[in-house]
């Protein structure tokens, strides 16, 4: 059944009555849901009911790789994280790349459900199908690169994989991620699921290869992928040396560079001091996931005092903007060791910084008082303030334990009119693009089945003019509907749940679309799909996980946006006077649902594309 | 010829011509100088002439580990490093632990010995016998932590051990030490030789064995080893839990804790602070070297903040002294912090400490102002400006770069009566010891071939009674001459040259002595030494370390304390009005030079002890 690219097991892990379990992993999964974000999706909603508290002990954590994670295909080695998230109450799932995915894969494993709460402070090894809970009192606490050495050591194996949490998900901040290696399956609170079933990490070892169906269909198919990324004008002259912040000039030269908690995108122009040129007096060199050729990841070292000597792996373009612009920070080398403490202390650096840039606007309209800051001068522009507000956000001290929760929650906290300063969707926060100059962008906030996550349906035919279908006019509202439900489904499909780097498919290498997914599946799994059933899956996933959220309560109502990008036009720059009104976002949303077939007014999958992708069982949740 | 233990083979590495040659260990060397600081001290007198430039490159470094080292023999996973000091101008040489000495060892070294300087910034990567000279771009400037991480990364192998500078030695810190690990050869600037040499790392890997030469003898000394480190009452009942910082309890009580650049001891005692009792709480687990059933070094985690959740692995006693009483900082997280930040600064944590504590008291004098200190307020006491001090230091920014090779050459620099504040002998910064209330200790401190180095003959009799020849007042003069010799012979003959844990030596397990030793080097190398010529050794090698420093000009003159101890009567506590006069101190010395049979105007070694010690080819170079 299981000829190759899948293990062929789950294993189930629960640490209330610390057992572990193995299950044989379904064909009918492995076929309508690939891996990676399909299981994950998958398993939550068949097992996660409603109204689940998403930080008690009946929510569930699935690490999930993809089909080719291990294998000799480039750019794999990724995982999804996929839990009911506390941030937003919607699915969480993000994913990570570095090691630790493939780790999982040679350890046996399609997927690892984590349930139940331990007593005590635990950390799971899992080598070779063995599976230990061992006592983590003695990491509890610890920052996640001290962590990992700490457990290495204790192990007395330098090999082990090891994915944990910091201080901020063992003090359930809902903005706190997961880290492995210096990576982050960073958004959507994760890390406090984690924190919440007092799993301070998973350390993992596995000796194990993974089955492949078709060698010879393989290597034919991977000599493909590498001739084409060859090719690509962005792998390996833009991506290799530079990585994913040299986005930051195309965006401030749009006008889309989010500044300042999106109020004063246009005005500030930070490109000369934290774009491409500037980073590039930073990096030193780059590091590699597993089997990646590209190495995209730039390791950069912060030059001045008081940061001098602070090393990254990053910033990603992300993190500039969280940050660099929305914070109004512009010392590069302040950013770095934000990042790098984010990274520490297991905060997801978007929506750190996104809060924090909201901090600094009550500070400035005087909603937040010195008082309340607990004498923060919490201006924009404080690099200091920033670093000292992570520490606290992580450790829930003083004004920290306010912001640990993220915008909306803060905002429900202060009140006083702060929520229309608090900028997310869903309960989280805006990325890295100024929505009013990007429609396609604003569409797929509204809209993601996490809220406002750039990485469930990235529009880069807005920003880069690819790829297929090719380049729209990035201000046109017409047809933004029929695109973001493209791009979600082939993100889904090629990217989220094979588990593959989505910088393949944002640049361009039109192979590794969803006929690519295609072959690759024949090859290493045996399981035939034809390029549009491999894009059913991503719909198939889309549908799901929309169910999931419709389950618990969400309708199109919450496919919004923040009101300060529906009432406020940007002031200045290339996309200046552009706004994303009510009634284009209703417009939008029309054409997104019929696309989509889900119900207008509901916006819920109705009963007939439920059953059409084979998902009758959901329609009786959903619909009385 | 080399039956057991040796590895036969020494590792030459050029790093002016990138060269690397195996040349064979002399049995004679082997034999005479047992291994570690044996051969580090021989190596370096035979090859590095007077008046070497420290930081140029014809001066090396020597890096030993000891015949036992990667046996079954606990606590032996330790290696010397050896060099002309910069900061001294003598002997360089300091011991390091955890895993790299072994490595070394596997790799198939009883020594590696560099050479020259190379061009650019460059890290060795040793493996099984394969030298290769790789560009160290991409981590210069970085801490030692990441320093390590991302050569493993680079060389993908999480197994490599790897020793290494921080940005102190880069800039040639005069106090700049090695990290291995979270492990430091800490003192006496060899970092900074490092540094000069544009050698950032030296990354091992090695499979091979060591020999056995009989494994019978092997099996039963081992056991007797174990067995009375078992029974020893120090080892697990105190320093597996406890570690070495439990000393501060005792020096507080004693009164010789030094406080306030030793211009306070007695009137602070900050035991209540930073005593064993408030480690404790700070205590999350330990961690052992290769081999070793202890595990004396504690790992500790900030409870407070601003540091909260910073780990270190210690600090050690001497640490809780230079970071803390030296600077009259009694915050035990600060000192946390200090620790490690020094530790990926790559500054030894002794010297760097005293050398701000000695600012601390011009700052408090009025001979440093805040002009010329940047605007630091530099109290004693003020935990920030200590941890900013650091990183100015280690970058030699401001008054860092003043600051950064110590305190005698910040006083020839400072001028202005500032040089009585200086606490060092022969340049090097005197460690946790009063030695007003432990008069052994001082002679020790006067008179050890690195200048005031605890570790080179610690008077464990007056602060421990222990171990043979028993207890003794520690407030007497008489007979300190004969005990120093003792202790510094035997401490280089079956600690230092051997490598093996000082800890063994100084917890009483008797048998860890001279006679321990030669049962050891019979079992394992095949050499029969008796328990006589094992001490011979540790003398052998203090000749031989004193022929170099004389012949580097160095003469009895220079045996001397600070000025502060010989004029400034302890003022409190329990050695209150105690003080080491000139008188006593010459007293001291003239026993002690006539137990080595050393020439009481010169302090030379007379030609008939180097003959005695088979070192007669030594007195033609000191002796015209």
């Amino acid at each position: 059944m299981y000829k190759g690219g899948y293990t062929g097991k789950i294993l189930r892990v629960n640490l209330t009555d610390q057992t572990a379990k193995e299950e044989q992993l379904p064909v009918d999964t492995a076929r309508d849901f690939i891996g990676g974000a399909g299981f994950g999706i998958k398993y939550l909603y068949d097992e996660v009911p409603a109204g689940t508290d998403p930080l008690g002990p009946d929510n569930k954590l699935i690490f999930a790789p993809g089909p080719f994670s291990g294998t000799t295909i480039p750019c794999a080695s990724r995982m999804a994280v996929t839990g009911k998230s506390p941030l937003t109450g919607a699915v969480g799932m993000a994913l990570t790349g570095g090691y630790f995915p493939v780790e999982l894969k040679f350890a046996g494993y399609d997927a690892l459900i984590i349930e139940g709460k331990a007593k005590n402070p635990t950390y799971l090894w899992i080598k070779n199908g063995e599976v230990k809970f061992r006592s983590a009192k003695k990491v509890w606490g610890m920052k996640t690169t001290d962590t990992q050495q700490i457990i290495k050591n204790e192990l007395n194996d330098q090999n082990v994989r090891i994915a944990c949490i910091g201080p901020a998900g063992e003090n359930l901040c809902k903005i706190a991620c997961i880290i492995n290696e210096m990576r982050a399956a960073g958004r959507k609170g994760l890390g406090a699921v984690m924190g919440s079933k007092n799993l301070k990490a998973i350390a993992i070892r596995g000796k194990g290869k993974v089955p492949i169906a078709d060698k010879e269909k393989l290597k034919a198919a991977r000599e493909g992928m590498t001739k084409a990324m060859k090719e690509s004008h962005v792998l390996y002259p833009n991506f290799s040396k530079k990585g994913t912040p040299m986005v930051v000039d195309a965006t401030c030269a749009m006008g889309i560079f989010p500044t300042k908690n999106f109020s004063a995108t246009g005005e500030y122009a930070p490109a000369d001091k934290i774009g491409v040129d500037v980073q590039m007096g930073r990096n030193v060199g780059r590091e590699h996931c597993y089997g990646c050729p590209v190495g995209c990841s730039q390791l950069k070292l912060a030059k001045t005092a008081p940061y001098k000597g602070i090393l990254t792996e990053g910033p990603e373009y992300e993190t500039f903007f969280s940050f660099g612009g929305e914070t109004g920070v512009d010392n590069i080398d302040a950013i770095i060791a934000a990042d790098r403490l984010a990274d520490e202390l297991g905060l997801d650096t978007i929506s750190a910084g996104v809060t924090i840039g909201f901090a600094m606007e009550l500070y400035e309209k005087g909603i937040l008082s010195k008082e309340d800051t607990g004498g923060l001068e919490l201006n924009f522009g404080n690099d200091q303030a920033m670093i000292t507000l992570l520490r606290l956000m992580a450790f829930r001290e003083g004004i920290g334990d306010l912001l640990a929760d993220g915008t909306k929650a803060a905002a429900q906290k202060i009140g006083n009119g702060s929520e229309k300063y608090a900028v997310h969707v869903k309960g989280l926060e805006l990325p890295a693009y100024d929505v009013r100059g990007a429609k396609a962008h604003g569409l797929n906030y509204a809209t993601s089945y996490t809220g406002a996550d750039h990485n469930r349906g990235y529009a880069f035919q807005e920003i880069f003019g690819i790829p297929i279908p090719y380049g729209v006019d990035r201000l046109a509202v017409g047809g933004k509907g029929k695109l973001t439900k493209w791009n979600q489904d082939v993100r889904s499909a090629t990217c989220d749940a094979p588990t593959m780097c989505a910088f393949l498919l944002d640049m361009a290498v039109a192979e590794i679309a969803t006929q690519n997914t295609a072959s690759l599946m024949e090859a290493v799994t045996g399981l035939k799909l034809s390029a549009e059933e491999v894009q059913k899956v991503g719909e198939r996933i889309n549908n799901l996980a929309r169910a999931f959220n419709v389950r618990e309560g969400f309708t199109r109502a919450d496919d919004t946006l923040p009101e300060r990008l529906m009432m406020e036009p940007l002031k200045e720059g290339a996309s200046k006077g552009q706004f994303i009104s009510k009634d284009d976002l209703n417009k939008m949303l029309n054409e997104y649902y019929t696309e989509r077939g889900w119900d207008l007014n509901t916006g819920a999958p109705t009963r007939g594309k439920l059953v059409e992708l084979g998902l009758e069982y959901v329609a009786k949740d959903i619909h009385s």
